[in-house]
């Protein structure tokens, strides 16, 4: 009877996303709210003027250590306009794809916990920064982002009143969301 | 005399950065403020469960538009334990890409424009979330991170006692350190 219990799993799945997995984590934290606890890293290595890298490698969480078979490598580099090579996206750039990434697979999430299911999806992302903050010419403009905006098209089976709320679930639970516009605390320390 | 220009060309350059175009793009900016106005941009489209995927393309900055000759993609998806299938970095491993890259750029930058040659830095960054959060079984839990700690490495050309004012560079000018810790408000919308 295989193709039948294969059937079956295809059937839990909603937008990609396996709810009766997600269900069974939700009752898991439930019971156990340290299976909560995650901490994420990454490792960064300049390599001159604007250009870094950054190396993902493992992260902890569900009470243990993961790690990735390949680390993942992220370049980033500076446009020439700001005195780079173009090599790599910037790290502002970067921000922009957390927060977009981040606020997309929140809604996909909730969305198919909620059993909507998505058929398609796309957003572009915009983000206004004032470089006299970064430059040191004026102490009253920001360094970083002033304002991002986001603009979602989303196709789903759900009628057409109902896209404004399930988009708003993305800005509900995102985690990158909530970092940007919560302020949260970022310790640096040197290393001796 | 070609080879005597080239020379000072090289000579103008402090950790990989022209410092001569620096401080001429600060003086720009203070007798027309406009020009240091940016708008960074990223699109993003949905491929499945936890999987998805932004392109970086252009930006303004500097009076005008930017193409960059061929986009920057960049894949997000989730690890098994988060439902994914663990193809590319995570959205809260994607932010913290940003933040050790701005804030090691920003150290970079900084230290060039005081004349300080840095000679190899590396750094490693940790936030902590709790999943309670993004899960809504806890209102009270942020959906984001709660902390996130850098520790850096640095050599340069400077006294030991020197190394922390030089770290510090990063927090103070960074523009997606001051994002994360200031609260930036993200507007969130349905495009019909």
């Amino acid at each position: 009877m295989k193709p039948k219990a294969a059937y079956s799993e295809t059937q839990r799945l909603v937008n990609g996303v396996n709810v009766d997995e997600l269900f069974k984590t939700i009752d898991t934290v439930k019971r156990q709210p340290t299976v909560a606890t995650f901490k994420f890293r990454a490792g960064n290595q300049w390599l001159g003027g604007g250009h870094n890298r950054t190396t993902v490698r493992n992260f902890y969480g569900a009470g243990q250590e993961h790690d990735r078979r390949q680390p993942f490598v992220l370049d980033a580099d500076e446009p020439p306009v700001l005195l780079g090579e173009d090599k790599a996206p910037n790290p502002v750039e970067y921000l922009l794809t957390a927060l977009a990434a981040c606020v997309t697979s929140s809604i996909v999430y909730h969305a198919a916990a909620k059993g909507i299911r998505i058929k398609e999806m796309e957003s572009r992302v915009e983000g206004d920064i004032d470089l006299q903050g970064f430059l040191g010419i004026r102490d009253d403009v920001p360094k970083g982002y002033r304002e991002i905006r986001m603009h979602f098209k989303i196709e789903a089976d759900a009628p057409a009143e109902e896209l404004e709320e399930i988009v708003q679930l993305g800005p509900a639970y995102s985690p990158v969301f909530d970092t940007i516009t919560r302020a949260v605390p970022v310790k640096v320390q040197l290393e001796r």
